[in-house]
């Protein structure tokens, strides 16, 4: 006998399950819809050089790689890998079909992805991604859309509690240069600073000392990152004023903020300037969405204007953003925000059958039935009456219909409700109808 | 520079692509759970041991497979694989979730698969399947049910001359037994007999002999397979008449033929005693599908009693079908057959700015719009207005949206039908039910 678990930190889903995700999908893609957004798919499978340098070091650890095949299999060797997220295909994809896509692009993709990360409580080895991403204009549009769009998503679903904090990545470096971490401590600065949430600010202190960084530099850094009165893009202009490129982050942020002030993300929106984001290839504004009862994001993105560069040899401004949607799922499970008409069951009617001769008929009135889309299950055994209605009892399907020697010789149809325990007999043309309205008034 | 082409035999689907392949999987889960068939998940990665030894000897070759990870990576060994059909990971799901389960259990599943398969036109490396199956009954109304689905499925996306071909496992050992053939070659005979739609009657006769079986043999064999007046299933029934599961494979056909009278199977329904199907799991009936233009089939399936019983060491009866989705998608492709209303325009309407300093404004104004569920684009940049219609006209978006001075100090909303040249200037907060009124006109 074979094992009969999924493999490691990978999950099954059942119907329910199903069901559920294909709910959150539906709300993000309409919504991803209305804004312009197009879907784009690209395959599971990559070719291992497409991924491999573009994660950085621990992310090219986690990537899936595939064997060879055939003779060349024994050499251990891989030349395949599954794809790690939906950005760098995506630039990929931009750079191979260039001349079939417009210059300015919208697409909305969501796919699994694979990371043979340590899996733990909400995090596993293949998880959806929910990606949204405007290739072609350097507009701080661009932003402001992308933060209304999975506001409006999140707003849809239900959240009404959530934040966008937004950064930029030249702040960042402007405030580091500032304080004076010498360049080459840039990006271990940055791995302690995104932990500010998690361990304070003794904690980012110690880990900053632990990095080489001197007491007074991260004195200097942490005053950037109290708590402000007044207007916290105010006093990061100060901070920054001789650096052109600091000034110029504060600018586009303020634009950003300015256009997303009429949309869903004008009040969600909170400048944070120790938001880092771990991927390395982010080149101007970041953004983070949070809820107060999940420790990790809901989802993040930001502006990567070399990537699609890397592939194509010639750049492409590009800004996205990323949910995660196993997050979403679980949040929205532990706070119970599915909505309540989401089918639980197999089906609205069971046909019962008690000879199998009689059994065509029930397939010919099942027909008619779904031809008014009413969901049918039909029994397919000729077993007890009792034994058929326990089934559809225990499945939650709310009406059975009769289909015995009487109602096949009359042409009709007897249709009980297994809570009330009322019937009628219908003629089997009208039995449809006649469902359809029971179900509306049951709501 | 990276390469930029997808992973040989692998496709990209650009947003015309994608939204034809949701459309088919939407009629096709549409029809689905009108029979009351619930969705499925499992993973694109099981254990490898799970997929190997359950396709015969060249299934396992095209399997890819994945190399462990860390330390495990130099081995060059894998231990995961990549799904290569929904049905060994149905039979391991239910398995595994036994307890949660119904006895009788129908779900459908629409996912990819992986199979290293050399490409070829309308093969590929990557591929969806559309599966249906029931679970927990050796009932005939199984098997009617599911091809009564899978032709509603087809006949829903328009297609009216397809077939579905029948035939019984039990059936064709009785034949080959019948004929002559010894067990130990039973194989190889149905191998041969497999092609005889595409080989003829001598290019069968000639493999049946390159494969050791005498003359004799193959002429009483291909005796049963002549084109016979009169019924099928009444000839075949003399040919095994001596043979208890060959008699009973022949019952069975007729009551699935019976019981689909009565559906949209009815009329598609042929036996056709020389259908064997590739896969060495169907204990029962068989079934494919063909359209006169395609040279393989669109789908096929079958009866599979003793699959789950190699994870669970206890037999549960199983039935199911796949509909290939690239297939359907050529074929509906070739001759024109996907709906004009499939959207194929990023939106209804583009908003056009023309003064940086107005955008805010814009995206106000869609933010009302796309609450009425209005698709609108906000052009990024305020570019003459030359270049932002030209770029709308490219995109085939019908309608422009101009927001300049004027409007926005009047509280109003310029839209220009792009075709017509036609305009009206609306109050703002009525232009969505204007525009949604305009697009039902165009149709």
């Amino acid at each position: 006998m074979s094992r009969t678990e999924p493999a490691r930190g990978m999950r099954d889903f059942l119907p329910e399950d199903v069901r559920r995700r294909e709910y959150v999908i539906g709300v993000i893609k309409r919504v991803y819809e209305r804004y312009g957004y197009e879907p784009l798919e690209t395959p599971a499978v990559e070719n291992l050089e497409t991924l491999m340098g573009k994660y950085g070091e621990e992310g090219d650890r986690l990537i899936f790689k595939i064997l060879k095949r055939g003779e060349q299999e024994a050499t251990g060797q891989a030349d395949l890998a599954l794809r790690y997220d939906l950005t760098v295909p995506l630039a990929r994809v931009i750079a191979h079909h260039q001349g079939k896509l417009p210059r300015l692009f919208k697409r909305y993709q969501i796919q699994p992805v694979w990371r043979a990360d340590r899996p733990q409580r909400g995090r596993f080895r293949e998880f959806y991604q929910c990606d949204v991403d405007a290739l072609g204009s350097t507009s701080p549009l661009i932003e402001a859309e992308l933060c209304a769009a999975v506001a409006d998503a999140l707003t849809e679903l239900g959240f009404s509690d959530f934040v966008i904090r937004i950064n930029h990545r030249q702040l960042l470096t402007a405030l580091l240069t500032a304080a004076g971490v010498v360049e080459g401590q840039h990006g271990e600065a940055l791995v302690a600073l995104d932990k500010l949430d998690k361990i304070g600010r003794d904690g980012v202190k110690n880990e900053l000392s632990s990095r080489g960084i001197s007491e007074e530099v991260s004195d200097a850094l942490l005053s950037f990152f109290a708590t402000h009165g007044g207007d916290v893009l105010d006093l990061l202009a100060e901070f920054v004023a001789r650096d052109g490129n600091g000034s110029a982050a504060v600018a586009n942020l303020r634009a950003i903020l300015q256009l997303a002030a009429g949309t869903t993300a004008g009040e969600r929106l909170r400048v944070d300037p120790s938001l880092a984001r771990g991927l390395s290839y982010y080149t101007g504004a970041i953004m983070e969405i949070n809820v107060s009862d999940l420790a990790g994001s809901l989802g993040g993105g930001g502006r990567y204007d070399n990537l699609v560069g890397m592939f194509l040899g010639q750049s492409i401004p590009a800004c996205g953003f990323s949910l995660g949607l196993e997050r979403i799922l679980v949040v929205m499970g532990e706070r119970g925000m599915f909505p309540p008409s989401l089918a639980t069951t197999p089906a609205d009617v069971m046909l019962a059958v008690f000879d199998a001769g009689d059994a065509p008929h029930a397939l010919r009135v099942a027909e008619m039935l779904r031809g008014m889309g009413v969901r049918v299950l039909v029994y397919p055994e000729a077993e007890k009456m009792g034994k058929q209605i326990k089934y559809a009892d225990s499945r939650g399907i709310p009406f059975i219909g009769i289909l015995g020697g009487d109602e096949i010789a009359a042409g009709t149809l007897t249709v009980k409700d297994l809570a009330s325990k009322v019937q009628h007999t219908y003629e089997q043309a009208a039995a449809g109808a006649a469902i359809l309205e029971a179900l509306k008034q049951r709501g």
